[in-house]
């Protein structure tokens, strides 16, 4: 499971042109923002259901499933109409109102773990959709905050085989945010499969210099063919079959 | 401002009670959990509506207004109708969405620190509350994940004057929270007023061993006076006036 | 007991005047490197032997007790030929060689918290003195690294009563390193006194803007005499008699 | 580069064994303390001499060259007498005496990251050795201490890239410590060669349930062989050379 695309939705175009590289170098998710978190209020919010549109249109285009992040327990109705996939993000992994309505929709929820959470914390927030009797959870190490601060985030490398082994949930890196930094997302991604993650969350923009978020951190859609051409060697080397996960709706 | 009171409400003979020991104490707001964020799914999750009701007829006995958390967006609503001031807890420091009800409801909000973010984040998270035109935010300093595990958190005591430095809110500190050990919390209490905060928030069980939550950090209620008087002290030692800040909505 | 003076040993007008005017404030003891322990080999390395012997001149002239870190155990002997009590830094807390060595020395030792050691690491690290027969320990609380980054370090103010509940031996607490910030020394100071630490230990420097280090954490001395005032004054509040703790060799 | 071996030399037999079989699976360095460095001072500390002198006859067994920690500067030349290269340990990374002398040395040092130690603060350290005139310093990755507890430390894996971007010298990890755990071992090391790291460090033991120290997080040697051939298919699916750094004295 390789899941990419732009930390924002901006336009239609490029979406949609996102949503076609990353589906020719082999994404089988697209991601994708319309609900951005963002730590000032004064920061770009996303385009919000106009987003949305705009991913469904880039699914019904290339085929790719879509997931994307909501904030709020009023939006899980209107997010799950048009994405196949709910992201619940990292400031919000101990929202547990909002984990209960994800749950509770049905939808497959991707949950990323916060910065400031242990381990067992993202398996006990997982808990809370997992007794919504909603078992399509999907665990995502995203990085931690230490007092490391040549990265932006520290990768917790070691949650991948500890989450394998504490829990029966798949595991997807995200070396995008867990590093901040475009230069090191090939080298990390490459380490979580082979450290046994099921799939990677990566970042990816066909002009990271003027992206309206998260531009340091993404990859140009050339990167990302090379990024992939490594993981899978090295998903090779581990064993691992290159079968998707499933994750429709 | 000193806030005390216990972690969840659990009975009416509890919650007045205790109402009634804190205000002899010198309390001059009453916390209760009736929505609780709990790590997992099957902790007690407080009573809901039901202790609302409880602390507002607290309320009414004592004449303390009333702070509780709010956990759900749904929720702010009804939170409002009984509660005089609105917590946001640690965990949704950064639900944006929340934040932004919390700021619309016009109601005061008490702010917690999240225990994996910068001090930075708190003030943007403020930011969140304010920019709907609500001036009336609290910020709570409520301890930090590190790798030191004597106690349950680390105590952020520079945060103290560095947020009295770099905003113009209150800032509260919570001991219980921050130390997780009722042994410590009058030690660390003492710290924070020297330290230049303007106020507390302590939890305070007439039965901390029989409490269904955070029982280990809660003072019993004869604690809790001495606690009040050596925080005095300390208080006109470093010449603060002892009158208690307004939170009325 | 309240320690002081300047990072760096500079020149004999800077040790003598600082020695004077922390005497004047009420210190009673005098702090200076002549060893310094630099992150970069290429920063300024102390004056050795020359700085050992420009302490020793300032403690004839003012009668204040002096004590200096030691790096190398070849240095342990000439350090106690000049001082009156060894330091053991941050970084050389688990430097296991030279805490025997000191120990052996039989003079008092201040030992300071490694900033990423736990409290029990650094009990473990004073019982390597202690094992040699020396008693005269002090432990010392001076920050640890954490991801918040608006100080240098967290002061880690829990650590104050958890130590004294932990130990026998006196605690003081350094709010210049534990900062690495003059402004948020004296607040911090005082919390330190407030949260029961037995002593501190603050830099001076007459002027900061010059030093060769730490120049961003020194008080003025007119500052250091403003914050005894303000310490003496907590430390009435919490009880704490003034007779200072005997730290002769 | 392979460096494989117990954490303490503790027999004759032990060490000897222990060398034959890493050699057999492919290690090229043999690894095994003599002075060690305890966090407490009524651990187990080492045989001292004896065990350096045992470290040799297992080299001329088996051609193996011979990687163990110093602590102290006075044990510099003898250390250097018996092994082929000097491991400066984590607690004493910012030990700048130790640094000077391994430096003064001569021969190649395996510097260790301490815990608690920026990426930064580690290059700054390797300064002090290569200042002296010694350029075969050899950087390791070990772990850092963080809030998550679910492993000893948390594995820096950010740190390969990026102290391969920062700095021309080898980079190494070490799997067994960052990790605390034998069953973390094997997808960490992996994890470490994907991100571009230059070699392991990695504890065998022949009976850990029984060792000395480390125990826990010790490969019994069945186990090694089978990591080799598991980092030796992720090396080539990231097109590292199998040739070993060279690393004698």
């Amino acid at each position: 499971m390789v899941i990419a695309g732009p930390c924002s939705v901006e336009t239609r175009e490029q979406i949609i042109r996102t949503a076609r590289d990353v589906k020719a170098a082999g994404a089988t998710v697209l991601r994708g923002g319309a609900f951005k978190p963002r730590t000032s209020p004064h920061s770009f919010q996303g385009l919000g259901e106009e987003g949305l549109k705009l991913l469904a249109e880039a699914r019904d285009t290339t085929g790719l499933p879509v997931v994307t992040e909501v904030l709020d327990p009023h939006d899980v109705e209107i997010v799950c109409r048009y994405a196949d996939m709910l992201q619940i993000g990292a400031r919000n992994m101990q929202n547990f109102a909002l984990l209960r309505w994800a749950g509770q929709s049905g939808h497959p929820v991707l949950l990323k773990r916060g910065p400031g959470s242990k381990v067992r914390d993202l398996l006990m927030a997982a808990e809370y959709i997992l007794c919504e009797g909603n078992p399509n959870v999907v665990l995502c190490e995203r990085g931690i905050t230490t007092f490391e601060d040549a990265a932006r985030y520290t990768t917790d490398i070691n949650a991948v085989p500890i989450l394998k082994q504490m829990s029966q949930l798949p595991v997807v890196l995200d070396p995008s945010h867990s590093t901040g930094d475009w230069r090191y997302v090939g080298p990390i991604a490459r380490a979580g499969i082979a450290a046994g993650a099921d799939g990677l969350i990566v970042e990816v923009h066909p002009d990271p210099q003027h992206a309206r978020s998260d531009g340091k951190q993404s990859l140009k859609p050339e990167k990302f063919v090379r990024l992939m051409h490594e993981v899978a060697a090295v998903g090779r080397a581990v064993g691992r079959s290159s079968a998707p996960l499933p994750v429709e709706a």
